[in-house]
């Protein structure tokens, strides 16, 4: 595990961090009932209480098992219930299937959290007598980002169930009074940026996953790149354009997924005709199903749950690109650029290949990133969705291109 | 709806079934979580929950609306969600997509049944000065019968939702002492029945479904039928002797099946090696869940959840047939016969046709049987998920012959 | 094979029919080109030249090779290319991919079939000596009716394969000047039968398959039946009245095929805005592709290529009934009846299944017509494809509701 | 069309070389049947004498059409059935069922190009005078590249549909005394490559597809590259140690596909039991079906109809990478390489995405190579199958990950 630069904070504050971040993670869940926690609503989302029990079944197999002393497993059969995708760890329960896990009930998982959670605290405790300090912290900064991910998975994948219920119903109340954003967008403005060789990926210096490594040089050529994110506005003159409609401004891929499964829009758009809305009393024209419920469109938010098609294909329209990955990273700091994380994930125009001299963390993680690299795209940046802390500059997300289940927009970019 | 010989109990009588048979469906699902009661595990199953309220949605939609003065509907949301497969009383919720309905929770659907109880308590509490008694007693009769058939898929269905999870979790402990059947089965024996002219159908005097009518005379070779069904010891048999790899022993769609989907015993029986009975602390030998969990498979147990496919492969094994449901029906009070109902539904060598004469239902309940008379084969009898007082001489249940997570086995056949 | 009736012709007579039936066949692909008589355009369809292979591959098995002392097989490699189903005669190359055959090429099937056709017909010009000719002659009997049977599906599935042509080919050039029915149809008039026994099932003196068998007694209800067939004027009314988009209409298996599926009309009619009517030159109106390519509607001309889900709701729609396949039987030589054969297989209200007493053959025609008896609707009578003289009364033709690349339609029945 | 230098050959030299390309399609088509090249074996493949048409329609739509006067087109419905993927140019027949097209028969095909023969061949021999000669011959050019394409996916398709015929039929006979390789394979040697800035894509000078533009600087890590590409003994060892059983060395998403579709070797290898080796009087061991047939596996060939997926985990077993598509064409020219063309196809750990600065061709052709440019990696080199002369270091090939019916290998590589 030598790419990963261990953090090494004191003990404390990794027991600190550790019990934050699995208190959020029951922050979130906080909202649905157990019923809700339970279902599953397609085979790439996973339910709530799964996430909650996955998330802790990877401390237990891969911290508490081989490192702490006299740990009593808190039922065997969690071994094969909650591994999601580790080949190396034995077999696994069908991921399409998670949705049927009425038991262990959802009182069962939260015990099973708070069993580990004390195992871990207990472990931490001890730390700096004779624990293996420099075997555990590593694992403990993985897992706890590894359960950063499945929060913002939490979301995504709730909004989703939410949104099969022809209901609409809200994962939480917005706050009152709702957050207006400004009722004029700013106009996009483009950012020049020069060519030449850029340094790329992770630095050093704090937790980053395998994939963002090694840090190596890239060749970039002159390039402009928006200041901030297309926003719904935008996306709804694509929509008016005939942009669903018009074959030439599609991957061909792409074209091929609108047809077949028939997409007129964003998935959690409703539009003005649109039967549901009249449970929601709602006034005249596009709405826009979130996690606070059937709102009406807002023109300046950024677009999301986009898949990468869509975001290409407005791009096209747009007479622009998407950025490469590089692009986007040599643009972070740039003077001017604005919501670069926080709004929505940003497809790029890059594959997820490996970096020159990339390899996998060895040993029970080795399975983590580098076996997905085929068939996806990159995203940079970060979500509404993403913890706070979680994203850096050189972090990948990745998707395959026909998802849109995520806070997934775009921002434009172009040759010079 | 002349068909129905209407009851006409007494408006009192009526009452306490109402709320006999309501209670039954509360009872049925108490050993149940919300969690549990909230998932579908294929698209031919139901949750448990949206039994309730599809049954609930039937008095509202059939009975109160129409006929309840100053009705007051729970939820206009619940017609979309609840209808089951209608035409005319308006658009569905997907079948496929049930299990999506974590909200309304159970709670807003145990709110909805106490709603609709009391109204329709209400409405018979008034009957006779001038309520139109002849209209609301046949509804509620159909309703009511409607409710039980849905509460013994309640049972099937959630069997079905358990063996899915790797745990085999029981739908409730078995009684303590288990009730143990006679540990040497009796031998099976013929029972010769003569050919002619016999009347079958529904007879009047009490409430049936349309489809068992009208009454009409039907032909009849002399034929033999067993005494018994054909239980779990004999089945293993023809597991033993390589039932389920002879395809000429199978028709050509069962072979089909067979192949297709890799069969090799009943849905629920787990073969000595199946790796989930280490969870189980078994012996060795043949297991089979069941509402109490995974038990010894008992050798005298009639066998259950067949497809028609196996039951008719296992009869060809045998050098027998099924039963037409006219040779069923006209054996049902042949002396010596046993098991007729109560233990398993009866697969026939009849398919689902008409009968001479056949009109469906007039109104609101005109989809209720005639619809689905073809691709289907006809089950006489009951199981042990019937609820007392169900089922007839007369009845006709039916399935596809695929289906294979009922209550269904069978009883030989043969030509004299 | 006790149950087919040796019909025993002299020899000389026998050897006669099968030239002539062999000849048969290969006049049907006479108008086809090699490339024509090789493709598979759906699974239940097959290739021409398979066909022609196929009734041969029959003959060399079954008769040839246990009963034709020294005949040297063809090839051996052909016994797993053209079985169709029989399980008991080894493995078969996959149905699906019958059109990939290429090679062996239709030369070298021509040849196949003279080879065959020769050591047949020595066999049969040394019948009388030491020849077996109690065993050979019903096997040429059932040899020549399967034939025929193919005979029959190669004209309607290469019907199926030029329509998915979107040239629209004709098998072959009209007559000139085409035959054209009376412009005025007569009013179809019902004529009443009485109920009471009927004997139905083939009465011996002739061939027959197994499933004809045993004849029996069977008891009918007086009903009215339909002097003819649903022409295309009154379908083409149906269809006038929203007869595909009204679902009262429809069996619930059918109306999920309708909606699945885009059913709007029969397979075979072309719309009056169609696309493909213009490289035809065609006029306004409906127009309907068949054996002699594209045509303007015949009003008077019996409907055609329907699925029993059509045919049931056009029954439906007209406030009558389809028969049942008995009814069918004994009204076969009432007064007045007419198209009783010659021109459209009729959808009967009856599912296929076994008579009473019903044994299949034994040996290797066991798998002949048993082992498909479950969820498909028998046919009665014969249509335009059907060779002359391969019908009689008691035939009973059976196929899956939703199959319309038949020449299947509908006489009307109801009950009186 | 900027982005093609163009040629300029003298209109007589274009004149020769279309006659010689053209006359080879015909050449490759010439072994083969009507039937043979009537059929598609599955969708991504198409049938040879649709590739003849094809070709012929581009011609005749992209040239022809708006640059002969005069010009009358053969069959105003061919544009509907040889259309391929050109979304602006018109709707077509859908992809699956190209083997649906007996007719037109494959002599009207060769009449259709013979046609648009002469008329070019009547086109170039007025060039000169009034003709735009500057407008056409870029697009014959084009022409005659894409027809050259359309060459090596005639043998690649042909071979596949041989492939599912059980009898294995060869393309053609294999020369007389078959060529055989040396007996012993020499040795993989690396070759060591240094780091660094490289140009690379098309430097113009000669025809190239805009998916090679615009040429660019790219930066490089050191690294080593194998002199030649895998073979089929190597490949073997992989196999038998247990590459198809090792999730450990393949992407998930290949993994998947090993299981789903039951992945043992390459697709047209034969294992030793393989039944169908009985018709070819096979002696023990592997065998390889290709154009010449069955023949015994041989060692040295290069492995061949690899899918990305097989590439990559050998790759992974072999303790290396595959090179990307850059370090690919900055060792085309190292001394002591070989095998870079002319045997096979080699997958690189490239997705197939735009170079910086690509634009797409303008007008008709636009849709050429840039709208596929998601989910495939590229391959470089060229195969067996490829055209003399088509090929060159800066042509990138590509494939979805999965597509294993190429004359795909792989070449291994390594850091350094």
């Amino acid at each position: 595990m030598n790419l990963i630069q261990p953090a090494r904070p004191a003990a404390d504050e990794l027991r600190d961090r550790f019990q934050s971040v699995r208190a959020l993670s029951l922050a979130l869940a906080a909202p649905l009932s157990a019923e809700d926690q339970c279902i599953q609503s397609m085979p790439d989302a996973s339910p709530t209480k799964w996430h909650l029990a996955h998330t802790t079944w990877f401390f237990e197999t891969v911290l508490l098992q081989p490192h702490a002393t006299g740990y009593r497993v808190f039922d065997a059969a969690f071994a094969y219930l909650f591994n999601s995708y580790y080949e190396a760890l034995g077999p696994r329960h069908p991921r399409p299937q998670r949705g049927l896990l009425t038991r262990p009930s959802l009182e069962a998982v939260q015990a099973y959290r708070r069993h580990v959670d004390e195992a871990v605290d207990a472990l931490l405790a001890g730390a700096g007598e004779d624990t293996d300090w420099e075997a555990i912290a590593p694992i403990i900064e993985l897992g706890l980002n590894h359960e950063q991910q499945h929060q913002e998975l939490i979301l995504t994948d709730i909004l989703h169930a939410l949104s099969c219920n022809p209901l609409l119903p809200a994962y939480r109340a917005a706050p009152t009074p709702a957050l207006r954003l400004a009722s004029v967008a700013p106009a996009m403005r483009w950012l020049s940026r020069p060519g030449g060789v850029v340094e790329v990926g992770h630095a050093g210096g704090g937790f980053s996953f395998d994939n963002e490594t090694p840090r190596h040089a890239a060749l970039l050529q002159p390039y402009a790149i928006a200041d901030r994110l297309v926003n719904c506005g935008e996306y709804a003159q694509f929509i008016a354009d005939g942009g669903y409609q018009r074959p030439e401004l599609w991957l061909s891929d792409g074209w091929a997924v609108v047809q077949a499964q028939g997409w007129r829009h964003p998935p959690y758009w409703l539009a003005p005709d649109d039967p549901r809305l009249v449970h929601h009393g709602a006034t005249a024209g596009w709405h826009v199903f979130g996690l606070h419920g059937v709102r009406p469109l807002e023109p300046e938010a950024p677009v999301s749950q986009l898949s990468f098609y869509e975001a290409a294909a407005y791009a096209e329209w747009a007479g622009a690109r998407l950025p490469t990955e590089f692009e986007w990273e040599a643009a972070h700091d740039a003077p001017g650029i604005s919501q670069m994380s926080g709004q929505a994930w940003q497809w790029t125009r890059s594959s997820y290949d490996p970096y020159p001299g990339f390899r996998p963390l060895s040993g029970v993680a080795a399975e983590y990133n580098g076996k997905f690299m085929v068939g996806q795209l990159v995203l940079r940046g970060g979500s509404v969705a993403t913890p706070a802390g979680h994203a850096r500059p050189s972090y990948r997300n990745f998707f395959p291109p026909a998802a849109r289940w995520q806070f997934s927009g775009l921002r434009l970019a172009k040759d010079l």
